[in-house]
């Protein structure tokens, strides 16, 4: 590969972590790499221990909940396997077998869903408008005395769509159904503040933020039914067993700590000149997901008559990484399903690039991508065989 | 603290990293970073792709299987949970709902049977001998034409008595029900050959052998009729969701790659003087779990008349980190389901101490913490109110 800079665009599935969280964690693996259950036998243990207390509380402080409120998991793919699975553990036989959630969730939810419709709860799946919205009197209209919980994200993974979580949380909670949201894309970068918020159960993570991989979490609601998912040790409050991941813990804390409204102040600004420049430069060109409700990061662009995949390969020819679809779809190469939620037809699903904002983007970055666009697109076009 | 080293003998709860596994970890932090699923979109998803794949057959290779039956997990934990609750999900409803396990399994395996169980499951849980063995004949007896799962692990957490796995697979087999061992104790210190052994599923993981946290593994021989147990994306072979952990999955395979037979024997050589030391130097001690078939790691043992926490206790002022009846029970104190599993009453338990060894420690180490047994096991005797 050339000597140039390789500009990274695709921040929603994984992050760079940052050098300054890899500083955090060094000592927990090298001086104080004690589990913290042996806090009771000796002094490596209780230094341990204070280190997941006080990442615990920064976390669980960023959502305004109590530290005991918050559950470190391996991912929030675990997080929401525990949300869907321990609910439906804790409430399945006692006051019943229906679950809600949105046609466009992400997979852990939506598969999480699907496995528990297999084992013969009822789902129903919400249709969302052309932005990505759920309509909250629809939501309404199909809760029934059998449901249990209500999943629905907090922003879309793809096209970014920030959905009304207090409205659909105070529904919710008038018909006394628990609220799970997944909120993995918008943790940090749009506020959520659970003493407000009609919210019971919220996954998050640590690698859309330049954390550490493999450490997620998930906010309990105090009092919410919830059964443990992850069966082993009495970690986490007896709710999630497993060796604690220490450095995980305190690296995660560290990303939390480091994401600033500065930061994401700038990230909306390189988001919206993307989508300004792609828009007025390049033709038939369609903005997938709400034009103003949408995570700071993310624009998610349809170009008619290409390829997504082709888009993809040449900007990376070009120096440049970004998705097309769904990420999780690459290697099938199905057409997206949040694409197809809102509406799109499978063309408009493939012809998708998703570019995804980070804190280590800048505005020149995205005007090299954005210029790489409007050659590639005109390029392809030039010798499509989809359209004219 | 003084400024004297701390002695850490408690590797069986989580071991120091090894620099050298960071060091092979840096390039998936800051570099290639991508997901691999991308590697059909951009470049640096090739590179990660092949950097996960490289790991996958370093790690199937130390157990002789082929890298397609190597999945990755956050922990031996996650690991056994999938074992039981994947092969109940395929075949409870097939075959049969009647699962086999000792006594003295680890929490993980232990607590998955016992969720099972509420669910409808019979569980048969395995007597042992007094040195931690469980009966093939008996095992041969339990098993039912119900029976879809054995989960009997290779070495114990507490006591290291090895089972025979091999005699136990081979009954499985001859009466086709799949055979799940945990192998977190054993890996790379004790050999697994799956092309000789009997074994359908092993769970290990990185934290015991100076990896890091948070990542772990599962074999599943190819055939084995299991069901996804963590939903969501399509990662490993759409046996397991969740963003792939590559920085972990490196560092998983440089651990692996790190332990030599001359570690494993130098490991041995100070657990045998450490057990002759403490047995031919104090009184009244008893060795827990098997003389010769046992981990090369690990010392277990019971002090009469005295109370292990005290021993623990008094051991970290003096700088040294062991531990005492099991480590997940340590804040409750309750008595170790081991050492009453092996025949032991709850003082045997309590009085239970346990060493292991890994790379960082000493023959120095070893005599300097027999020294310090043989003061503090002394002092406490003197003012015990336990016995004479």
């Amino acid at each position: 590969m050339q000597d140039k800079k390789y500009i990274y665009l695709d921040n929603a599935s994984v992050t760079r972590l940052d050098e300054r969280v890899l500083e955090e964690m060094k000592p927990y693996f090298f001086d104080t790499y004690a589990i913290p259950t042996s806090e009771t036998g000796y002094s490596m243990g209780i230094e341990a221990s204070e280190a997941l207390d006080k990442s615990r509380e920064t976390i669980a402080n960023a959502l305004g909940a109590e530290k005991e409120e918050l559950i470190f998991t391996s991912s929030s793919t675990e997080s929401s396997n525990m949300a869907l699975k321990g609910v439906a553990m804790a409430l399945g036989d006692k006051k019943g077998k229906h679950i809600i959630v949105s046609k466009i969730e992400d997979f852990p939810v939506l598969n999480s869903a699907k496995t528990l419709e297999n084992q013969g709860f009822k789902v129903t799946y919400l249709d969302v408008d052309e932005d990505g919205l759920v309509d909250v009197e629809n939501l309404k209209e199909s809760i029934t005395d059998e449901t249990i919980l209500v999943s629905i994200q907090h922003a879309n993974q793809e096209i970014g769509t920030i959905q009304d979580i207090e409205a659909i949380g105070h529904v919710c909670h008038e018909k006394n159904v628990i609220f799970h949201t997944d909120a993995t894309h918008t943790f940090t970068r749009v506020p959520i503040d659970v003493k407000k918020l009609p919210v019971d159960l919220i996954s998050i993570s640590a690698h859309t933020i330049h954390g550490p991989s493999s450490i997620g979490a998930i906010y309990i609601r105090k009092g919410t039914p919830i059964k443990k998912w992850v069966d082993g040790g009495f970690q986490e409050f007896n709710k999630r067993a497993g060796i604690e991941n220490i450095p995980g813990a305190v690296g995660f804390a560290k990303a939390v700590e480091l994401v600033t409204p500065e930061e994401n102040k700038k990230i909306q600004e390189m988001r919206d000149h993307v989508i300004s420049r792609i828009m007025s430069e390049i033709p038939q060109t369609t903005l997938n997901g709400h034009p103003k409700r949408r995570i700071p990061q993310n624009a998610n662009i349809t170009f008619e008559f290409v390829e997504g995949e082709s888009i993809t390969l040449h900007l990376d020819m070009r120096g440049f990484a970004v998705s097309t679809g769904s990420a999780c779809f690459h290697r099938s190469l199905k057409a997206s399903h949040v694409i197809l939620g809102i509406g799109g037809d499978p063309e408009r699903a493939h012809g998708s690039v998703r570019l995804t904002m980070s804190r280590y983007n800048t505005m020149e970055d995205i005007d090299a991508v954005a210029d790489a666009l409007v050659e590639v697109v005109g390029k392809l076009r030039a010798i499509s065989s989809l359209g004219k």
